[in-house]
């Protein structure tokens, strides 16, 4: 059978010679497992992070037949879990066929859609797609909503879905075609080529009324202009990080991989916001204070002749607890 | 009376001759003014992000009076709101008398605590720790919460709050004096010298089962630090970057500003924590699509022998929805 096996760990843009097409024996199914015929073959953004061994998956060791979806048939299975001709997706890797465990194949249902969906808009970019949407974006009638890669397998499928629960979506893709793509088939309010040079002020004209959600695959140049112009308590789904995947240094700055990695929450605190709790907190604070379980320092400088130097000791982090003035008035 | 008053906008670390004390005839209370004596003027690190033009408040003209928090007691209440000798609190500046609109001072309840505490832990400082640890960061117990500028006004008071809720809590700051205030007054569990050259590993070990919780004054390389560390569904609180605050260019990489400036939220998205919703999410799109709501595109490559080809191109973007490889078996 053919194969295609991991030949070197590509240094940024992955190369064909990273990459060899073999000819192997067909694998023979031992106990528990079952031998699949591939038809498809699905393409993945994170399988270049995980040649990079940035992804949850390690990388392949050098050799081996690269990592991947796919869907097929069965052709024998031991376990008698599967008919033969069964339609089954999982990860099977880039060859004709796969040994697969029974437990590590589902059965793809062919009558709800083509079995190529299984990997696609049925599949996990499906499921990414959905569960950024439901889960954090929650978007809202009315609201305006931001898609980055916007014409590709998650970012379509996410775009549609706020679309349906009746928010203003605008797609941000790299070509003129892919962006009339958005708009005519996929209903998308507007598209945003964000390859272009006046990215930012194109997509501050298709939001005037700032954006409420934002789902983003790309992080990077593209993620720092939305996020520049994110509404009141907006949410952003840190789903990807494409821009930085064919990198062998990772950019400047705070690095958003461990946040996605972690599944963490980071969120915006303004305190104008709770003043109408500022007389719960007092009560509750001085309450505290009172019982002996909360300690404050006060820093005081005196007089008003030395509130500029308080302020600059402030700024390089001299001071130990909270700085004050004391105002002399003799 | 005294006041000081801005000379210059200050570039980088201000200066004291970015100030400038002088003498200005005692305000007159207009109608609905109150005349205020200050007695405790409160430094706070957001004067500089707002004397760069970053705050959500405008930078102040020159010559104008530096603006900030302070605490005093009524001279001559026009209004009858407020007796002579009342403590209040509000946005005074430094200066030794201020005016004020009566409806923009709070009064100060002096029985309950000192009063220079109106501009500290009862103030908005204890505020802000209060609602980041409340709203953003809910410790539970046993969870590790990391806090910044822990022996600050903010950071020792969020850190106690989250003592009390039983976590276990870390404190960054940047003396060994005060690494000891942290675990002997405030009751830290461990404190961290974020200038010291192992601060990441001292971090791990400080906190070995990862961190659950950071409350984040500072951003810049602090953040980065602590976001590397992040355990699962950890959340961290935006609060303030005063990293930055001294810089004339804002720093590479995703800015963070914006984002605390619309309370916005981002979530780290991972798709296989929602494999056990496979099935619903599968339903509802096979329905859409069923229904033509829902469209989707396929960009199919033939042949495992041109799989590489198919994910480079992916990689560049020249793919139009779903990417697959049509395996041939002939």
């Amino acid at each position: 059978m053919q194969a295609v096996c991991l030949r070197a760990i590509p240094e940024g843009m992955p190369q064909p010679s990273d990459f060899v097409l073999q000819t192997l024996p067909v694998p023979r199914p031992g106990t528990g497992q079952v031998l699949v015929r591939l038809h498809w073959l699905s393409l993945d953004p994170f399988l270049r992070a995980q040649l990079g061994g940035r992804y949850v998956a390690p990388c392949p060791p050098l050799g081996a037949v690269v990592p991947g979806y796919a869907v097929g048939t069965v052709v024998e299975d031991a376990t008698g879990r599967f008919a033969a001709g069964q339609w089954v997706t999982g990860l099977l890797g880039w060859a004709q066929y796969a040994m697969a465990d029974a437990g590590a194949l589902q059965p793809v249902d062919a009558t709800l859609a083509p079995p190529s969906t299984a990997v696609g808009v049925l599949g996990v970019p499906g499921l990414t797609a959905w569960a950024g949407v439901r889960h954090i974006l929650e978007p809202k009638a009315g609201q305006t909503v931001v898609i980055s890669t916007a014409a590709g397998a998650v970012g379509s499928i996410a775009g549609q879905l706020c679309k349906a629960a009746g928010a203003r979506v605008v797609g941000l893709t790299s070509t003129t075609e892919k962006c009339t793509l958005l708009t005519e088939t996929y209903g998308f309010d507007a598209a945003v080529n964000y390859r272009a040079s006046d990215f930012a002020e194109a997509l501050r004209a298709a939001c005037p009324a700032r954006i409420d959600g934002y789902f983003d695959n790309v992080g990077g140049a593209v993620l720092e202009t939305v996020l520049g112009q994110l509404g009141l308590r907006a949410r952003v789904v840190l789903c990807g990080l494409s821009d930085q995947y064919n990198r062998a240094e990772r950019p400047p700055g705070p690095n958003l991989g461990p946040v996605i990695g972690a599944r963490a929450r980071l969120e915006g605190l303004v305190v104008y916001d709770h003043l109408d709790a500022f007389d719960t907190c007092r009560s509750e604070l001085a309450g505290l204070i009172a019982d002996g379980r909360l300690h404050y320092r006060e820093h005081i400088h005196h007089g008003l002749e030395n509130a500029a130097a308080g302020f600059i000791g402030l700024l390089r982090g001299e001071n130990t607890g909270k700085a004050l003035v004391a105002v002399a008035h003799d």
